[in-house]
């Protein structure tokens, strides 16, 4: 028997190590410093401990806190020391469930009869630290059930018992470090000593197992770091989005508004905002025609019978807004969730030849979608949205030039938009699980293959995903980082095998034979509404020039330079320039720091010299004096800045 | 007592006639022509016939061919000869009702053993005309219910029975001309003979009492005429609105079409319909922008809640789409039938001063309202349409500068569309029932006050409508006459108390107390959809140079000419003119006719000689041949033929 193992690490590496050894082990066989960093560890697949004996050959990779995982096992073992912390200062109260999450950590706790408020946190944060500075290692071990069972039994813990009941035996790990133990299924850092900074975020109720009819706990959220300094810049991180919150923004800047009365979840845009959206529609509209689309109109519900073909009622129809019922004729309608199944419909409608396809049909829809209240959140999260969708009807052979057509498409938009940082993921199919997918295997194939060769021809930053394909068709994500670092899903190009078959949608091909198209759904923007709220957080509601509601403000030094203000405006106006005049009794000083405010690209301001001159005196936002000027010369500077912005769409 | 009475004409004169004397004795005593002509009458407001006489003093109206009462009256009467012939020619049927209709008559009958179809109609009318030319009188006479019972037991037609049941005793007439008898309420010409020409229309099935549980009955729909020369005009005006159908030139010319699946009375926008109605939006959104709208955007559908505040919920709501559950949070939604109550809470959404009055929000909003599918028709009658509406918020002092704005934004509309004939119609409360409405009576004086002024102001053809008003304000209606000499209701402007009530709407004024706003409704065009329909009709589908789908379509006269044609196409697309190129390998002649066929504004013939001279040979659709000109002439003839059909919109 062999004493050694091969071990393999992510850039195909073999080591060969003693049977028995560590990923710490490996991370300090290539260097100190990768020991010093490694928090967790995966094994052929499986997350393990930084601490779990490797005793079989496999694929290694060691996570540090630079990866998802690394985060994930220092925000888990974070909870752990919470819990402790909170039996330390609260004898008697019950531990149920501690996860990390994507933004830190939390744990529910059954607190008894403590009331335990905000005002307690930083107490309970000092404790955290004093415990992690004892370094205690955690230590993953495995218990019987009956052992596991007794454990919390004594401990007189009935929410960990009805956890334990329901997990086979053989399966249960206990966590330990220093005097605490808890239930857990490992993904541990090495020791608590990397914990050097922590905070509580919130402390709100949550009721055992998300069930409303259990009993109501309290959760306590947090956050942890490896470095004070990267919790400092987390907080001023967190200070920076509540400003930006495009909640807060969107009312200041007289977007959008709700209606109690319309219903939750369902915005209504003000003048501002609408305008906003109509100029993204336009921009969008135009490199589309450019690109080949044609615009569809269709109505916002459908009757039941066209989501039964399409398969989304049989999928989605329980939770989603329920039928609509006629007073006569028995007809049932439903809300459109998505406008696929209706411009199938219109493919329908004609006749095609190959020599017809690509078809690329284009409509900003607006579907509704139900989504319980809880889970509502400004324009990110809402019951209603349009999309800014198209359907692309191509044969097999068209799907590589497609794909590189939406991907000119999605990176015109994010350039005239300032998004300048995205990955992407090509999602392809499990290989080891073939029979989830509908579909032609080849045709699978060639599109996977064309995708990615889409990508490579385009230059993508990309990765792929095995598995991540849905079951009707590989495809295409971009992932946006805004301003602040944020990760958003921005942008998907989806092929689609399914509703071809579901609408038995047919194209004579040369052979004079009739095939399937290939359907393609593709949504730069995604939602208006989502790509809004967005774009508001991203540019702090300093919008491109192009976009912002409102271009320039006219400032009158007194009210009788109005009149010359109103001609100016006239004159902008004409120059399709959008300005406003602030002919308010209130001093030059606080106009020009209501316009700061309220994020006007330029400042006009306009008093007895410029009235004379016929000039105007231009102040950038955030205070850049360009000094006196022309009307014209202005308007030329306007527009130079706009071109620059957003170039005429291109296509390949 | 005295032996005569006092006759006022609608003119004011007042004829002293002989108690007893008739409306046709009025009339011949103003003159033989006019006798001849009479057709019908109503004294004091009450339809009555020709001839019945007159005991007291009283308003008499005498109508002719010319009024719609006189035609009412002549088919009303060619229904009982249609009843008569149809009993001479299948003896044993049953007569139900026969009723004159906007276009003519029908009869239902029950046919019994009889199968009446298409082919027998010719017969049918031949013995209408036999027997109209034995001009026998119509005469009217009172009957006791006992005795109308009694007849139509007799004649074992339950029918007649089941409707004199319903029936009053004393208020019971019988219409008897030469042997033929019917239960008849009035309203007859003098004799047979002025029916010189009838065509029956259309046999169809018809549930006694319109009630799907009853019977099937036989409808036989005819119409009249006083001379053979109106029933060929007529015919030919069918014939042509035929031709001009807007379903049939729609799916002609690809602009819409309908999908079993998504449902009926929901049109499907195709590429080209869509780009034309987005030109459409375009044009109104760019005049209403000059005159001080905003834009805004709404969900379609609101919580039940909303409808109940605005009160359609209870007036409308058990004939409505039935509402929309969600699968949790208990709430209750329901599509929206109009906008208003959107806007209301858009309004609501921020304080107002009256310095900041008039508010101007406009949307293409897309409501939606249930139709029984039997009365869906095209475009005209659907159940989703997308409504240019707006509603203005502004002081009772700013109502007549609103409604001048308005009819000035209407009669652009109506300019740049072709639409050059049209009355209008201000309704007014009636004087006699002030409770009818609601609202203060000086605001309503002052209202109607205002209306009436504006149109004077812009010299309107117009006429006030006593109690044709809403109960909730005033309105101004825009009827217009199409090609075909048809009337449409375009344009209604509508003033409402009710709304700003029941949302409880308020601006401060200027004495610093809250008032209550003045909400006006508009819509130029009323619906896209039943606009695009009149449209279509109204122009054949030779729509106006700047709204057409395919503004120039380019034909290669051989196929090594697509090169050139290819960057004449181009050219035009820079310039912003639509076109197409026709490259197939078909003849010219062949391709010329197909794009007469599908009303294209110019063809531009590309051969030989224009490729070398970077020229395009222009023909006008009708044939009209323009001759060869330079790629720039031909896009400044084409831009100078738009501009002069859509001027830029002036506000007053």
């Amino acid at each position: 028997m062999s004493t050694t193992i091969d071990i393999r690490l992510p850039d195909g590496a073999i080591k060969q190590m003693p049977k028995g050894s560590t990923p710490l082990a490996v991370a300090q066989s290539i260097s100190e410093g990768l020991a010093r960093a490694v928090l967790s560890a995966s094994y052929n697949g499986t997350t393990i401990e930084s601490k779990t004996p490797l005793i079989e050959d496999g694929d290694l990779v060691l996570y540090t806190w630079n990866d998802a995982n690394g985060k994930k096992a220092f925000w888990h073992s974070s909870a752990h020391v919470l819990a402790q912390a909170l039996e330390q200062l609260y004898p008697g109260i019950k531990l149920t469930i501690g996860p990390a999450i994507d933004s830190g950590f939390y744990y529910d706790i059954d607190a008894g009869e403590y009331n335990i408020s905000e005002k307690d946190l930083p107490t309970i944060e000092k404790r955290i630290l004093e415990i992690a500075r004892g370094k205690h290692d955690f230590h993953l071990r495995e218990v019987s059930k009956e052992d596991a069972l007794k454990f919390y039994q004594d401990a007189d813990n009935s929410y960990k018992t009805e956890l334990i009941e329901g997990l086979e035996d053989g399966t249960i790990t206990f966590c330990d470090h220093d005097d605490f133990t808890d239930l857990c299924r490992g993904g541990h850092i090495p020791n608590t000593a990397t914990i050097k900074a922590v905070k509580l975020t919130n402390i709100a109720g949550a009721y055992w197992r998300a069930d409303e009819k259990n009993k109501q706990l309290t959760r306590i959220y947090g956050v942890s770091f490896p470095k004070q300094k990267l919790l400092t810049e987390h907080l001023a991180l967190l200070e920076e989005a509540k400003k930006r919150d495009h909640r807060k923004l969107g009312a200041e800047l007289g977007l959008f508004t709700f209606s109690q009365k319309v219903g939750q979840g369902l915005p209504l845009w003000l003048p501002k905002g609408a305008a906003l959206r109509e100029r993204l529609e336009q921009f969008l509209r135009k490199a589309q025609t450019k690109a080949g689309y044609e615009q569809v109109v269709t109505p916002h519900i459908g009757q039941k019978e066209l989501y039964v073909t399409s398969g989304h009622y049989e999928k989605y129809g329980a939770d989603s807004f329920q039928p609509i019922n006629t007073p006569a004729d028995g007809e049932e309608f439903l809300l459109k969730p998505m406008n696929c199944p209706h411009h199938c419909e219109i493919y329908n409608a004609s006749p095609w030849s190959y020599r017809d396809l690509p078809i690329r049909l284009a409509e900003f829809g607006t579907v509704y979608r139900y989504e319980q209240s809880g889970e509502l959140h400004g324009l990110t999260r809402v019951r209603g949205f349009t999309q800014d969708d198209a359907h692309i009807f191509c044969t097999p052979e068209q799907l590589n030039a497609e794909f590189i057509g939406v991907i000119d498409l999605v990176l015109y938009v994010f350039g005239a938009l300032g998004f300048q940082d995205f990955k992407t993921q090509v999602s392809v199919r499990d290989p080891k699980k073939p029979e989830k997918y509908i579909g032609n295997h080849k045709l699978w194939d060639e599109a996977e293959k064309a995708i990615i060769r889409a990508a490579e021809q385009k230059g993508l930053d990309y990765v792929v995903e095995e598995g991540e394909a849905a079951f009707y068709g590989p495809k295409l994500d971009f992932m946006v980082k805004d301003a602040l670092g944020r990760s958003w899903q921005l942008g998907t190009i989806q092929v689609d095998y399914n509703l071809p078959e579901r609408f038995d949608l047919q194209y004579k091909g040369s052979d004079n034979s009739m095939h399937r198209p290939v359907m393609i759904h593709r949504a730069p923007f995604g939602s208006m509404e989502r790509f809004v709220a967005i774009l508001i957080e991203h540019t702090a509601g300093n919008f491109p020039l192009w976009l912002t509601p409102t271009q320039v403000q006219l400032l009158c030094v007194s009210e009788k330079h109005e009149k010359y203000a109103q001609k100016v405006s006239e004159f902008l106006e004409n120059n399709e320039i959008r300005a406003l005049v602030d002919n308010r009794s209130e001093t030059i000083g606080k106009k020009i720091r209501e316009a700061e405010m309220s994020k006007v690209p330029f400042m006009g301001i306009i008093g007895e010299q410029e009235a004379a001159q016929e000039t105007v005196s231009i102040r950038e936002h955030g205070g850049n004096d360009l000094g006196t000027m022309s009307l014209r010369d202005f308007a030329a500077l306007v527009e130079s800045r706009q071109a620059a912005e957003v170039k005429v769409f291109e296509t390949n």
